[in-house]
């Protein structure tokens, strides 16, 4: 078995190979080429939670998992409190074939699903980039986000202002202006708005949202969580990595439980990138792509650092 | 992380280790210091399986999960067709701490439940074992049966016929004279008989058993598996690793769903190795464990395997 540790992800992968594998692995999903096992999600107590996501990717000869949680003692211990690890099974035989720290990959790949939604579904010609939220995760969804459009200018918004910083920082890293704005005035300004909060209650409202804007709503990925006002949803096309999940612990959960939204109308984007369906089709429509998470997206940016580690000699080989 | 490969198991772990990690985690369970998540188990076409089985120990500080499956193509391929491996993270904070192949320790493991409870529900004068089933794992329940009471003979049954030289070769090395007999006979002369087939229809029926008998049947952990004829268990006292698991996917499954038992009705064994039921009451009673498998003696005696390996010097300290 191959071991890629953390601390050889970090350069490893840029935000382009992580693009291809969640492009690639939302189309197989689309085509029933690629399918998600049911999630494992556990609390530990004391906050700690547990949990296993895995699949099958048929298209990319991928098995694997991916077991992580939250420990939010961890900081405390000079940790960070997300811990995960990904591990790749050989779909035919079942045999271990790599374990892959998964935590800057998980980073990696969050941003990369937003940043997929944003160039199959943003309109061609957006110019401001609308961030909600500003965490950890917030400068990654930013960084994938930019390589989409010739956006000019980043506007942003999150419940404690002493975090916006961040997002201050990491736009001026990229060579963008950056502005601190209410919740309307993002909405007046943005093309594309990212939403990457920890939410149990709506930022976003509809009456913020100007027709034509493309939202990639990250954020939601438990039941209980909520970025986006209901009603957005019963006005917008919508969109998801996977519908199943987006209707039960995505942001879909809210619309679909007050009977806004049904199963139906929501899209698999592998559908938009296999062109089995058209996405956007106006340039007044609004676009939402609900962005669960899901396991097959952790294998496939797993397996590509493998790839990558192995290439360049970072992988050391173990007998199992 | 630590590395255990299976080629370290064999040698490593003896029976009377799988035996101890097994008694405490089936104790833990019964006073809920221990749970298991629940079970993944997909299939992925061509005959193949593949799942997850995890849990949290809190009595012996372990947080796991059993990745594994079957693969029938692996025999022609010089591989077995049962593979796994085992992963265990820090409970604290999530950090992986160990890899462990699965493949021996599942057979351990199994073998340690039928011997659990023969310790604490067979008439302590039993004297005759006998063994339904003569695939791969039989010689392993056997081994660690033949530990629990002074049986003076093996009695078994196989569906095929051609497979008994196993169990006439294994009870040779233990020093125990063997007798191929017919189920009737078998019921006849056992006083503790373990079932280990894979079979999807009752081998032993009710009129085989007679009063005293404890029977082990381990062989199903599948909806659609049966070893019993449903009518044992109405008038056996019935225990199991995990009720849950027992009336879903293990023996008891066929029993509850005829309306012959109620998920009440079942024992877990941890209550009798705790004290808090007495198990067998009189020397008539007829016993049923039904050893549905769960995570959580994977991850014990994954545990055990660790720390015996890092003692011996067998384990392999990397870097994730």
């Amino acid at each position: 078995m191959w071991i890629v540790p953390e601390a050889a992800i970090n350069g490893l992968l840029d935000h382009d190979d992580a693009f291809t594998a969640i492009e690639a692995v939302f189309g197989a999903m689309a085509r029933d080429d690629a399918y998600n096992f049911p999630v494992v999600r556990e609390a530990l107590g004391g906050g700690r939670q547990y949990g296993f996501k895995s699949g099958l990717d048929r298209a990319g000869g991928q098995l694997g998992v991916k077991a992580g949680g939250y420990f939010p003692g961890n900081a405390d211990k000079g940790m960070i409190n997300h811990q995960s690890t990904v591990f790749l099974f050989d779909p035919d035989t079942g045999v271990l074939q790599a374990a892959v720290g998964g935590n800057l990959l998980t980073a990696l790949r969050t941003a990369a699903a937003s940043a997929v939604s944003i160039a199959h579904l943003a309109r061609k010609d957006a110019k401001v980039l609308g961030m909600i939220g500003a965490g950890h995760q917030s400068a990654f969804q930013m960084r994938a986000a930019v390589r989409q459009r010739r956006f000019e200018k980043v506007v942003g918004w999150n419940y404690h202002p002493e975090m916006l910083p961040r997002l201050a920082d990491t736009a001026a890293e990229l060579g963008l202006p950056f502005e601190a704005v209410s919740l309307e005035e993002l909405g007046a300004q943005a093309d594309v708005i990212v939403s990457i909060t920890s939410s149990e209650a709506a930022s976003l409202m509809d009456a913020h949202v100007r027709p034509g804007t493309h939202i990639a709503c990250m954020g939601t990925d438990t039941k209980g969580k909520q970025e986006l006002e209901p009603a957005i949803l019963t006005r917008a096309a919508v969109f998801t990595d996977e519908v199943a999940q987006a209707v039960s612990i995505g942001e879909c959960q809210h619309a679909v439980a007050q009977g806004l939204l049904t199963d139906a109308a929501i899209t698999a984007i592998g559908a938009v990138i296999n062109g089995a369906h058209p996405g956007r089709t106006s340039d007044d429509q609004i676009t939402v792509f609900d962005g669960t998470g899901v396991g097959l997206q952790d294998i496939a940016v797993a397996a590509r650092a493998v790839d990558l580690a192995r290439e360049k000699g970072l992988a050391q080989e173990v007998a199992l």
